[in-house]
Protein backbone atom coordinates (compact mmCIF):
# COMPACT_ATOMS: atom_id res chain seq x y z
CA UNK A 1 0.00 0.00 0.00
CA UNK A 2 1.67 3.39 -1.46
CA UNK A 3 1.33 6.08 0.99
CA UNK A 4 3.94 7.99 0.07
CA UNK A 5 5.86 9.06 -3.58
CA UNK A 6 9.02 9.92 -2.23
CA UNK A 7 10.14 9.13 1.68
CA UNK A 8 12.83 10.74 3.16
CA UNK A 9 14.78 9.45 6.74
CA UNK A 10 17.39 12.03 8.02
CA UNK A 11 19.55 10.36 10.10
CA UNK A 12 19.25 6.14 9.59
CA UNK A 13 19.97 5.09 12.87
CA UNK A 14 18.26 2.49 14.90
CA UNK A 15 15.13 4.13 14.55
CA UNK A 16 15.41 5.85 11.32
CA UNK A 17 16.88 2.82 10.17
CA UNK A 18 14.16 0.03 11.20
CA UNK A 19 11.55 2.19 9.90
CA UNK A 20 13.21 2.45 6.38
CA UNK A 21 13.46 -1.40 6.68
CA UNK A 22 10.03 -1.68 7.61
CA UNK A 23 8.46 0.97 5.24
CA UNK A 24 10.37 -1.06 1.69
CA UNK A 25 9.22 -4.34 3.34
CA UNK A 26 5.16 -2.83 3.59
CA UNK A 27 5.87 -1.02 -0.22
CA UNK A 28 4.75 1.92 1.86
CA UNK A 29 7.04 4.22 -0.34
CA UNK A 30 8.07 4.74 -3.58
CA UNK A 31 11.67 5.76 -2.93
CA UNK A 32 13.23 5.83 0.28
CA UNK A 33 16.49 8.32 0.44
CA UNK A 34 18.60 8.57 3.67
CA UNK A 35 19.98 11.92 4.61
CA UNK A 36 23.52 11.16 6.62
CA UNK A 37 25.90 13.03 7.41
CA UNK A 38 28.55 10.80 6.85
CA UNK A 39 28.91 8.23 3.44
CA UNK A 40 29.97 5.27 5.80
CA UNK A 41 26.30 5.46 7.68
CA UNK A 42 24.98 5.89 3.91
CA UNK A 43 26.70 2.83 2.48
CA UNK A 44 25.87 0.67 5.63
CA UNK A 45 22.04 1.87 5.47
CA UNK A 46 21.73 0.74 1.94
CA UNK A 47 23.86 -2.71 2.16
CA UNK A 48 20.96 -3.48 4.73
CA UNK A 49 18.44 -2.41 2.56
CA UNK A 50 17.01 0.11 4.65
CA UNK A 51 17.10 2.85 1.81
CA UNK A 52 16.79 2.94 -2.08
CA UNK A 53 19.57 5.70 -2.33
CA UNK A 54 21.37 8.18 -0.06
CA UNK A 55 22.47 12.08 0.09
CA UNK A 56 24.88 13.95 2.51
CA UNK A 57 22.82 16.84 1.30
CA UNK A 58 19.68 17.34 3.42
CA UNK A 59 18.26 20.25 1.59
CA UNK A 60 18.98 18.95 -1.69
CA UNK A 61 17.40 15.58 -0.44
CA UNK A 62 13.90 16.76 0.67
CA UNK A 63 13.17 18.39 -2.71
CA UNK A 64 9.76 17.16 -3.72
CA UNK A 65 9.53 14.57 -0.74
CA UNK A 66 5.95 13.83 0.14
CA UNK A 67 7.55 12.58 3.86
CA UNK A 68 10.52 14.02 5.87
CA UNK A 69 11.21 12.40 8.85
CA UNK A 70 13.70 13.30 10.93
CA UNK A 71 15.19 10.86 13.16
CA UNK A 72 18.35 12.73 14.64
CA UNK A 73 19.13 13.34 18.28
CA UNK A 74 16.18 15.33 20.12
CA UNK A 75 18.57 18.02 20.02
CA UNK A 76 19.05 18.40 16.46
CA UNK A 77 15.49 18.06 15.00
CA UNK A 78 14.47 21.51 15.12
CA UNK A 79 17.80 22.87 13.72
CA UNK A 80 17.59 20.30 10.70
CA UNK A 81 14.00 21.24 9.93
CA UNK A 82 15.17 24.79 9.99
CA UNK A 83 17.90 23.46 7.59
CA UNK A 84 15.64 21.64 5.35
CA UNK A 85 12.71 24.23 5.49
CA UNK A 86 12.88 26.02 2.18
CA UNK A 87 13.37 22.70 0.05
CA UNK A 88 10.11 21.21 1.29
CA UNK A 89 7.14 21.23 -0.88
CA UNK A 90 3.30 22.37 -0.36
CA UNK A 91 1.43 19.47 0.72
CA UNK A 92 4.48 17.72 2.59
CA UNK A 93 4.88 16.14 5.65
CA UNK A 94 7.24 16.54 7.81
CA UNK A 95 7.61 14.64 11.21
CA UNK A 96 10.11 13.09 13.70
CA UNK A 97 10.36 9.96 16.04
CA UNK A 98 11.99 12.86 19.26
CA UNK A 99 11.12 11.32 22.54
CA UNK A 100 10.09 15.07 23.22
CA UNK A 101 7.41 17.22 21.75
CA UNK A 102 6.48 19.98 22.64
CA UNK A 103 9.84 22.30 22.05
CA UNK A 104 10.27 20.58 18.58
CA UNK A 105 6.24 20.89 17.71
CA UNK A 106 6.75 24.36 18.35
CA UNK A 107 9.80 25.14 16.94
CA UNK A 108 8.72 23.45 13.55
CA UNK A 109 5.58 25.08 12.98
CA UNK A 110 7.67 28.10 14.05
CA UNK A 111 10.15 27.74 10.73
CA UNK A 112 7.91 25.81 8.57
CA UNK A 113 6.33 27.61 5.33
CA UNK A 114 2.54 27.54 5.02
CA UNK A 115 1.08 24.53 3.55
CA UNK A 116 4.02 21.99 4.86
CA UNK A 117 2.55 20.05 7.86
CA UNK A 118 4.17 18.94 10.67
CA UNK A 119 3.12 15.94 12.72
CA UNK A 120 4.74 14.99 16.06
CA UNK A 121 5.85 11.18 16.36
CA UNK A 122 7.25 8.81 19.31
CA UNK A 123 7.60 5.58 18.69
CA UNK A 124 8.46 3.94 22.17
CA UNK A 125 11.01 1.50 21.04
CA UNK A 126 14.51 2.89 22.29
CA UNK A 127 17.16 0.74 23.59
CA UNK A 128 19.98 1.96 25.69
CA UNK A 129 22.17 1.25 22.42
CA UNK A 130 21.96 2.54 19.43
CA UNK A 131 23.14 2.83 15.12
CA UNK A 132 22.08 1.22 11.87
CA UNK A 133 23.48 -2.69 13.14
CA UNK A 134 20.86 -2.89 15.40
CA UNK A 135 17.97 -2.01 13.18
CA UNK A 136 15.25 -4.65 12.35
CA UNK A 137 12.19 -4.48 10.15
CA UNK A 138 10.02 -5.51 13.06
CA UNK A 139 11.36 -3.21 16.00
CA UNK A 140 7.64 -1.08 15.62
CA UNK A 141 5.85 -4.09 16.02
CA UNK A 142 3.57 -4.04 18.71
CA UNK A 143 5.37 -0.66 20.22
CA UNK A 144 3.23 2.08 21.20
CA UNK A 145 3.61 5.45 18.80
CA UNK A 146 2.74 8.51 19.51
CA UNK A 147 1.41 10.66 17.21
CA UNK A 148 1.01 14.44 18.36
CA UNK A 149 -2.32 16.59 17.50
CA UNK A 150 -3.04 20.31 18.53
CA UNK A 151 -5.27 22.91 17.08
CA UNK A 152 -3.12 23.90 14.27
CA UNK A 153 -2.44 19.69 13.10
CA UNK A 154 -3.55 19.29 9.50
CA UNK A 155 -6.19 16.27 10.05
CA UNK A 156 -5.51 14.60 6.32
CA UNK A 157 -1.68 14.85 7.37
CA UNK A 158 -2.35 13.36 10.71
CA UNK A 159 -4.74 10.46 9.08
CA UNK A 160 -1.43 9.77 7.00
CA UNK A 161 1.24 9.50 9.62
CA UNK A 162 -1.26 7.26 11.61
CA UNK A 163 -1.27 4.89 8.16
CA UNK A 164 1.97 4.84 8.27
CA UNK A 165 3.08 3.74 11.95
CA UNK A 166 -0.01 1.20 12.10
CA UNK A 167 1.17 -0.20 8.73
CA UNK A 168 4.67 -1.05 10.33
CA UNK A 169 3.16 -2.77 13.24
CA UNK A 170 2.97 0.22 15.88
CA UNK A 171 -0.53 0.95 17.76
CA UNK A 172 -0.83 4.54 18.06
CA UNK A 173 -2.09 7.03 20.47
CA UNK A 174 -2.69 10.61 19.43
CA UNK A 175 -1.68 13.13 21.98
CA UNK A 176 -1.29 16.64 22.68
CA UNK A 177 2.86 17.62 22.78
CA UNK A 178 2.51 18.78 26.50
CA UNK A 179 0.21 15.66 27.94
CA UNK A 180 2.70 13.11 25.84
CA UNK A 181 5.88 15.24 28.11
CA UNK A 182 4.28 15.29 30.84
CA UNK A 183 3.67 11.50 30.43
CA UNK A 184 6.72 10.33 28.87
CA UNK A 185 8.68 12.76 31.69
CA UNK A 186 7.11 10.01 34.41
CA UNK A 187 7.29 6.83 32.33
CA UNK A 188 11.04 7.51 31.19
CA UNK A 189 12.71 11.10 31.67
CA UNK A 190 12.67 10.77 35.49
CA UNK A 191 13.34 6.94 35.92
CA UNK A 192 16.40 7.70 33.44
CA UNK A 193 17.52 10.52 35.93
CA UNK A 194 17.20 8.17 38.79
CA UNK A 195 19.24 5.62 37.48
CA UNK A 196 21.68 7.83 37.44
CA UNK A 197 21.16 9.26 40.63
CA UNK A 198 21.28 5.94 42.43
CA UNK A 199 24.77 5.55 40.54
CA UNK A 200 26.31 8.51 42.04
CA UNK A 201 24.95 7.83 45.31
CA UNK A 202 27.26 4.32 45.55
CA UNK A 203 30.43 5.03 47.07
CA UNK A 204 33.62 3.94 45.39
CA UNK A 205 34.03 0.82 46.86
CA UNK A 206 30.47 -0.44 46.98
CA UNK A 207 30.54 -1.98 43.29
CA UNK A 208 31.37 -5.82 44.24
CA UNK A 209 28.48 -5.39 46.40
CA UNK A 210 26.24 -4.43 43.63
CA UNK A 211 23.55 -7.33 42.53
CA UNK A 212 20.95 -8.10 39.62
CA UNK A 213 19.04 -5.68 41.21
CA UNK A 214 20.81 -2.75 41.43
CA UNK A 215 21.90 -4.04 37.82
CA UNK A 216 18.61 -3.92 36.61
CA UNK A 217 17.82 -0.45 38.08
CA UNK A 218 20.00 1.38 36.67
CA UNK A 219 20.35 -0.25 32.91
CA UNK A 220 19.65 2.63 31.19
CA UNK A 221 22.31 4.51 33.16
CA UNK A 222 24.24 3.11 30.08
CA UNK A 223 22.34 5.16 27.70
CA UNK A 224 24.34 8.00 25.65
CA UNK A 225 24.72 10.93 28.26
CA UNK A 226 24.79 13.71 25.49
CA UNK A 227 21.72 12.27 24.15
CA UNK A 228 20.07 12.47 27.42
CA UNK A 229 21.21 15.83 27.94
CA UNK A 230 19.31 16.80 24.93
CA UNK A 231 16.44 15.10 26.04
CA UNK A 232 16.22 15.63 29.44
CA UNK A 233 16.52 19.49 28.25
CA UNK A 234 13.91 19.18 25.39
CA UNK A 235 11.82 18.69 28.16
CA UNK A 236 12.37 20.30 31.14
CA UNK A 237 9.32 21.47 32.18
CA UNK A 238 7.83 17.88 31.99
CA UNK A 239 10.95 16.27 34.07
CA UNK A 240 10.65 19.23 36.77
CA UNK A 241 7.42 18.39 37.46
CA UNK A 242 7.85 14.68 37.52
CA UNK A 243 10.92 15.16 39.96
CA UNK A 244 8.50 16.98 42.42
CA UNK A 245 5.98 14.28 41.76
CA UNK A 246 8.77 11.98 42.79
CA UNK A 247 10.13 13.87 45.45
CA UNK A 248 6.90 14.13 46.97
CA UNK A 249 6.24 10.52 47.53
CA UNK A 250 10.08 9.67 48.39
CA UNK A 251 8.88 11.76 51.27
CA UNK A 252 6.31 9.81 51.72
CA UNK A 253 8.40 6.73 52.20
CA UNK A 254 10.94 8.13 53.93
CA UNK A 255 8.57 9.21 57.06
CA UNK A 256 6.91 5.62 56.62
CA UNK A 257 10.77 4.38 57.40
CA UNK A 258 11.52 7.33 60.05
CA UNK A 259 8.39 6.61 61.64
CA UNK A 260 9.26 2.53 61.79
CA UNK A 261 5.37 2.49 60.35
CA UNK A 262 5.59 -1.07 59.19
CA UNK A 263 1.82 -0.78 58.09
CA UNK A 264 2.43 2.45 55.87
CA UNK A 265 5.82 1.09 54.82
CA UNK A 266 3.75 -2.05 53.44
CA UNK A 267 0.96 -0.32 52.07
CA UNK A 268 3.87 2.12 49.55
CA UNK A 269 5.26 -1.12 48.52
CA UNK A 270 2.04 -3.07 47.90
CA UNK A 271 0.48 -0.73 46.05
CA UNK A 272 3.70 -0.24 44.09
CA UNK A 273 3.72 -4.01 43.20
CA UNK A 274 0.32 -4.36 42.20
CA UNK A 275 1.04 -1.24 39.94
CA UNK A 276 4.15 -2.98 38.44
CA UNK A 277 1.82 -6.74 38.01
CA UNK A 278 -1.18 -5.23 37.03
CA UNK A 279 -1.39 -1.59 35.31
CA UNK A 280 1.60 -1.40 33.34
CA UNK A 281 1.53 -1.82 29.67
CA UNK A 282 2.27 -5.16 28.05
CA UNK A 283 3.70 -4.63 25.10
CA UNK A 284 4.56 -1.03 24.60
CA UNK A 285 8.22 -1.47 24.21
CA UNK B 1 34.96 -32.18 52.16
CA UNK B 2 33.21 -33.11 55.62
CA UNK B 3 32.75 -29.60 57.35
CA UNK B 4 30.32 -30.10 59.90
CA UNK B 5 28.53 -33.43 61.27
CA UNK B 6 24.53 -32.21 61.95
CA UNK B 7 23.91 -29.58 59.87
CA UNK B 8 20.26 -27.56 60.03
CA UNK B 9 18.64 -25.57 57.84
CA UNK B 10 15.89 -23.69 58.69
CA UNK B 11 13.53 -22.38 56.08
CA UNK B 12 14.83 -24.50 53.25
CA UNK B 13 13.53 -21.91 50.30
CA UNK B 14 14.99 -20.88 47.84
CA UNK B 15 18.42 -19.42 49.76
CA UNK B 16 18.48 -22.93 51.90
CA UNK B 17 17.47 -25.37 49.86
CA UNK B 18 19.86 -24.12 47.30
CA UNK B 19 22.24 -24.22 50.08
CA UNK B 20 21.08 -27.67 51.32
CA UNK B 21 21.70 -28.44 47.40
CA UNK B 22 25.07 -27.13 47.48
CA UNK B 23 25.74 -28.49 50.55
CA UNK B 24 24.84 -32.34 49.47
CA UNK B 25 26.62 -32.43 46.31
CA UNK B 26 29.94 -31.52 48.04
CA UNK B 27 29.32 -33.91 50.87
CA UNK B 28 30.14 -31.18 53.82
CA UNK B 29 27.73 -32.31 55.97
CA UNK B 30 26.98 -35.88 57.54
CA UNK B 31 23.73 -35.50 57.58
CA UNK B 32 21.41 -32.22 56.61
CA UNK B 33 17.99 -31.65 58.48
CA UNK B 34 15.16 -29.50 56.79
CA UNK B 35 12.84 -27.40 59.38
CA UNK B 36 9.50 -26.18 58.37
CA UNK B 37 6.37 -24.94 59.73
CA UNK B 38 4.11 -26.89 56.94
CA UNK B 39 4.91 -30.67 55.81
CA UNK B 40 4.79 -29.86 52.25
CA UNK B 41 7.33 -27.61 52.41
CA UNK B 42 9.43 -30.43 53.61
CA UNK B 43 8.80 -32.92 51.50
CA UNK B 44 9.55 -30.90 48.60
CA UNK B 45 12.98 -30.24 49.99
CA UNK B 46 13.11 -33.92 50.64
CA UNK B 47 11.88 -35.23 46.76
CA UNK B 48 14.09 -32.05 45.58
CA UNK B 49 17.35 -33.46 47.25
CA UNK B 50 18.01 -30.49 49.44
CA UNK B 51 18.00 -32.34 53.15
CA UNK B 52 17.94 -35.37 54.36
CA UNK B 53 15.51 -35.25 56.81
CA UNK B 54 13.10 -32.93 58.11
CA UNK B 55 11.24 -31.44 61.14
CA UNK B 56 8.54 -29.48 61.95
CA UNK B 57 10.19 -28.55 65.60
CA UNK B 58 12.79 -26.47 65.58
CA UNK B 59 13.81 -27.06 69.05
CA UNK B 60 13.97 -30.53 68.41
CA UNK B 61 15.62 -30.59 65.20
CA UNK B 62 18.87 -28.42 66.24
CA UNK B 63 20.06 -30.80 69.47
CA UNK B 64 23.17 -31.56 68.86
CA UNK B 65 24.04 -29.66 65.33
CA UNK B 66 26.87 -28.20 65.00
CA UNK B 67 25.65 -26.06 62.26
CA UNK B 68 22.71 -24.12 62.28
CA UNK B 69 21.42 -21.94 59.64
CA UNK B 70 18.62 -19.59 60.01
CA UNK B 71 17.23 -19.20 56.52
CA UNK B 72 13.91 -17.38 57.22
CA UNK B 73 12.87 -13.79 56.35
CA UNK B 74 14.52 -11.35 57.92
CA UNK B 75 12.55 -10.21 60.34
CA UNK B 76 12.01 -13.57 61.85
CA UNK B 77 15.59 -14.78 62.21
CA UNK B 78 16.07 -13.18 65.87
CA UNK B 79 12.78 -14.89 67.25
CA UNK B 80 14.18 -18.10 65.62
CA UNK B 81 17.14 -17.82 67.10
CA UNK B 82 15.63 -17.38 70.35
CA UNK B 83 13.48 -20.03 69.97
CA UNK B 84 16.41 -22.91 69.58
CA UNK B 85 18.87 -21.32 71.58
CA UNK B 86 17.96 -23.70 74.44
CA UNK B 87 18.94 -26.53 72.24
CA UNK B 88 22.22 -25.59 71.06
CA UNK B 89 25.21 -27.82 71.80
CA UNK B 90 28.31 -26.17 73.37
CA UNK B 91 30.70 -25.24 70.27
CA UNK B 92 27.89 -25.31 68.08
CA UNK B 93 27.70 -22.64 65.14
CA UNK B 94 24.36 -20.19 64.38
CA UNK B 95 24.41 -18.84 61.06
CA UNK B 96 22.00 -17.15 58.95
CA UNK B 97 21.20 -15.48 55.64
CA UNK B 98 19.65 -12.01 56.24
CA UNK B 99 20.02 -9.44 53.82
CA UNK B 100 20.33 -6.93 56.56
CA UNK B 101 22.86 -7.65 59.33
CA UNK B 102 23.46 -5.58 62.42
CA UNK B 103 20.67 -5.92 64.08
CA UNK B 104 20.34 -9.95 63.38
CA UNK B 105 23.93 -10.11 64.78
CA UNK B 106 23.07 -7.80 67.98
CA UNK B 107 20.08 -10.30 68.92
CA UNK B 108 22.00 -13.47 68.57
CA UNK B 109 24.72 -12.49 70.63
CA UNK B 110 22.22 -11.39 73.11
CA UNK B 111 19.89 -14.64 72.76
CA UNK B 112 22.93 -17.09 72.49
CA UNK B 113 24.41 -19.52 75.44
CA UNK B 114 28.06 -18.92 76.46
CA UNK B 115 30.18 -20.96 74.32
CA UNK B 116 27.68 -21.27 70.90
CA UNK B 117 29.20 -18.96 68.01
CA UNK B 118 27.30 -16.90 65.85
CA UNK B 119 28.37 -15.92 62.53
CA UNK B 120 26.12 -13.47 59.87
CA UNK B 121 26.00 -14.65 56.95
CA UNK B 122 24.51 -12.56 53.60
CA UNK B 123 24.92 -14.67 50.26
CA UNK B 124 23.89 -11.90 47.71
CA UNK B 125 22.06 -14.14 45.16
CA UNK B 126 18.51 -13.10 45.42
CA UNK B 127 16.02 -13.06 43.33
CA UNK B 128 11.99 -11.11 43.72
CA UNK B 129 11.06 -14.69 43.44
CA UNK B 130 11.21 -16.86 45.89
CA UNK B 131 10.75 -20.36 46.97
CA UNK B 132 12.43 -23.93 47.08
CA UNK B 133 10.87 -24.68 43.51
CA UNK B 134 13.20 -22.37 42.18
CA UNK B 135 16.53 -23.49 44.45
CA UNK B 136 19.39 -24.35 43.03
CA UNK B 137 23.05 -26.14 43.81
CA UNK B 138 24.80 -23.65 41.73
CA UNK B 139 22.98 -20.70 42.68
CA UNK B 140 26.12 -19.40 44.72
CA UNK B 141 28.74 -19.73 41.71
CA UNK B 142 30.80 -17.09 42.06
CA UNK B 143 28.26 -15.26 43.55
CA UNK B 144 29.56 -12.86 46.77
CA UNK B 145 28.66 -14.10 50.67
CA UNK B 146 29.17 -11.41 53.04
CA UNK B 147 30.37 -13.01 56.42
CA UNK B 148 30.37 -10.82 59.52
CA UNK B 149 33.34 -10.15 62.21
CA UNK B 150 32.78 -7.96 65.44
CA UNK B 151 35.01 -7.95 68.26
CA UNK B 152 33.29 -10.71 69.89
CA UNK B 153 33.20 -13.14 66.74
CA UNK B 154 34.55 -16.42 67.11
CA UNK B 155 37.45 -16.78 64.26
CA UNK B 156 37.25 -20.45 64.54
CA UNK B 157 33.79 -20.26 63.70
CA UNK B 158 34.33 -18.02 61.06
CA UNK B 159 37.05 -19.67 59.57
CA UNK B 160 34.74 -22.90 59.48
CA UNK B 161 31.59 -20.90 57.95
CA UNK B 162 34.34 -19.06 55.00
CA UNK B 163 34.93 -22.58 54.04
CA UNK B 164 31.53 -23.68 54.17
CA UNK B 165 30.47 -20.80 51.38
CA UNK B 166 34.07 -21.13 49.69
CA UNK B 167 33.16 -24.96 49.44
CA UNK B 168 29.41 -24.06 47.48
CA UNK B 169 31.19 -22.08 44.97
CA UNK B 170 30.68 -18.36 46.79
CA UNK B 171 33.40 -15.75 47.02
CA UNK B 172 33.80 -14.78 50.97
CA UNK B 173 34.21 -11.15 52.00
CA UNK B 174 34.22 -10.56 55.56
CA UNK B 175 32.69 -7.21 56.94
CA UNK B 176 32.09 -5.38 60.36
CA UNK B 177 28.20 -5.91 61.09
CA UNK B 178 27.17 -1.80 60.06
CA UNK B 179 29.22 -1.63 57.18
CA UNK B 180 27.72 -4.36 55.56
CA UNK B 181 24.21 -2.57 56.46
CA UNK B 182 25.74 0.46 55.33
CA UNK B 183 27.09 -0.83 51.96
CA UNK B 184 23.95 -2.94 51.01
CA UNK B 185 21.59 -0.04 51.69
CA UNK B 186 22.96 1.78 49.09
CA UNK B 187 23.90 -1.10 46.49
CA UNK B 188 20.45 -3.20 47.52
CA UNK B 189 17.36 -1.37 49.87
CA UNK B 190 17.70 2.27 48.40
CA UNK B 191 17.13 0.65 44.94
CA UNK B 192 13.75 -1.18 46.16
CA UNK B 193 12.86 1.66 47.90
CA UNK B 194 13.56 4.02 44.57
CA UNK B 195 11.50 1.78 42.30
CA UNK B 196 8.73 1.68 44.56
CA UNK B 197 8.66 5.44 44.39
CA UNK B 198 9.06 5.15 40.61
CA UNK B 199 5.89 3.28 40.58
CA UNK B 200 4.29 5.30 42.96
CA UNK B 201 5.01 8.68 40.96
CA UNK B 202 3.52 7.68 37.54
CA UNK B 203 -0.32 8.36 37.23
CA UNK B 204 -2.94 5.84 36.54
CA UNK B 205 -3.36 6.68 32.52
CA UNK B 206 0.51 6.13 32.47
CA UNK B 207 0.49 2.23 32.04
CA UNK B 208 0.25 1.74 28.19
CA UNK B 209 3.15 4.77 27.69
CA UNK B 210 5.63 2.83 29.91
CA UNK B 211 8.41 0.82 27.91
CA UNK B 212 11.48 -1.64 28.78
CA UNK B 213 13.34 0.88 30.43
CA UNK B 214 11.33 1.84 33.17
CA UNK B 215 10.32 -1.66 33.33
CA UNK B 216 13.95 -2.78 33.72
CA UNK B 217 14.18 0.46 36.48
CA UNK B 218 11.12 -1.47 38.71
CA UNK B 219 11.53 -4.99 38.18
CA UNK B 220 12.34 -5.33 41.72
CA UNK B 221 9.14 -3.56 42.50
CA UNK B 222 7.66 -6.96 42.13
CA UNK B 223 9.50 -8.23 45.54
CA UNK B 224 7.62 -9.35 48.40
CA UNK B 225 6.24 -6.43 50.40
CA UNK B 226 6.26 -8.73 53.61
CA UNK B 227 9.80 -9.23 53.02
CA UNK B 228 10.95 -6.00 51.84
CA UNK B 229 9.33 -4.06 55.09
CA UNK B 230 11.68 -6.52 57.01
CA UNK B 231 14.62 -6.23 55.14
CA UNK B 232 13.94 -2.31 55.00
CA UNK B 233 13.08 -1.73 58.67
CA UNK B 234 15.81 -3.71 59.79
CA UNK B 235 18.31 -2.06 57.99
CA UNK B 236 16.12 1.53 59.02
CA UNK B 237 19.40 3.24 60.11
CA UNK B 238 21.29 2.13 57.11
CA UNK B 239 18.75 3.02 54.65
CA UNK B 240 18.07 6.48 56.26
CA UNK B 241 21.61 7.58 55.91
CA UNK B 242 21.45 5.93 52.00
CA UNK B 243 18.06 8.30 51.41
CA UNK B 244 20.00 11.21 52.80
CA UNK B 245 22.84 10.60 50.19
CA UNK B 246 20.70 9.93 47.38
CA UNK B 247 18.05 13.27 47.93
CA UNK B 248 21.99 15.07 47.86
CA UNK B 249 22.64 13.80 44.57
CA UNK B 250 18.97 14.24 43.09
CA UNK B 251 19.05 17.82 44.48
CA UNK B 252 22.53 18.05 42.00
CA UNK B 253 20.81 16.37 39.38
CA UNK B 254 17.77 18.75 39.34
CA UNK B 255 19.75 22.04 40.07
CA UNK B 256 21.34 21.34 36.74
CA UNK B 257 18.04 20.85 35.09
CA UNK B 258 16.30 23.88 36.21
CA UNK B 259 19.14 26.63 35.49
CA UNK B 260 19.52 24.80 31.97
CA UNK B 261 22.81 23.68 32.79
CA UNK B 262 23.94 21.10 30.10
CA UNK B 263 27.25 20.66 30.67
CA UNK B 264 26.63 19.80 34.72
CA UNK B 265 24.01 17.84 33.40
CA UNK B 266 26.16 15.72 30.66
CA UNK B 267 29.20 15.31 33.80
CA UNK B 268 26.47 13.92 35.63
CA UNK B 269 25.24 11.55 33.18
CA UNK B 270 28.22 10.47 32.01
CA UNK B 271 29.81 10.04 35.31
CA UNK B 272 26.76 7.47 36.02
CA UNK B 273 27.67 5.73 32.63
CA UNK B 274 30.71 5.38 33.41
CA UNK B 275 30.23 4.04 36.86
CA UNK B 276 27.83 1.49 35.59
CA UNK B 277 30.15 0.17 32.70
CA UNK B 278 33.15 0.36 34.47
CA UNK B 279 33.08 0.28 38.30
CA UNK B 280 30.42 -2.49 38.89
CA UNK B 281 31.03 -5.95 40.26
CA UNK B 282 30.64 -8.42 37.48
CA UNK B 283 29.17 -11.50 39.27
CA UNK B 284 27.98 -10.30 42.17
CA UNK B 285 24.35 -11.70 41.76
Amino acid sequence: MLLFERMVIIGPGLIGGSLGLAVRRADLAGHVVGVGHRQVSIDKALAMGAIDSGSLDALEAVRGADLVIVCTAVGLIGRMIQNVADGLKPGGIVSDVGSAKALVVGRAEAVLPEGVHFVGAHPIAGSERRGIDIAQADLFADRLCVLTRNETTDEGALAKMKRLWTSVGARVRILTPERHDSILARTSHLPHAVAAVLLAALEDSDGPFVGSGFRDTTRIGSGDPGLWVDILLANRQGVLAALKGFNRRLGDLTRALAEDDADALGDFLARARNRRENELGHDAG
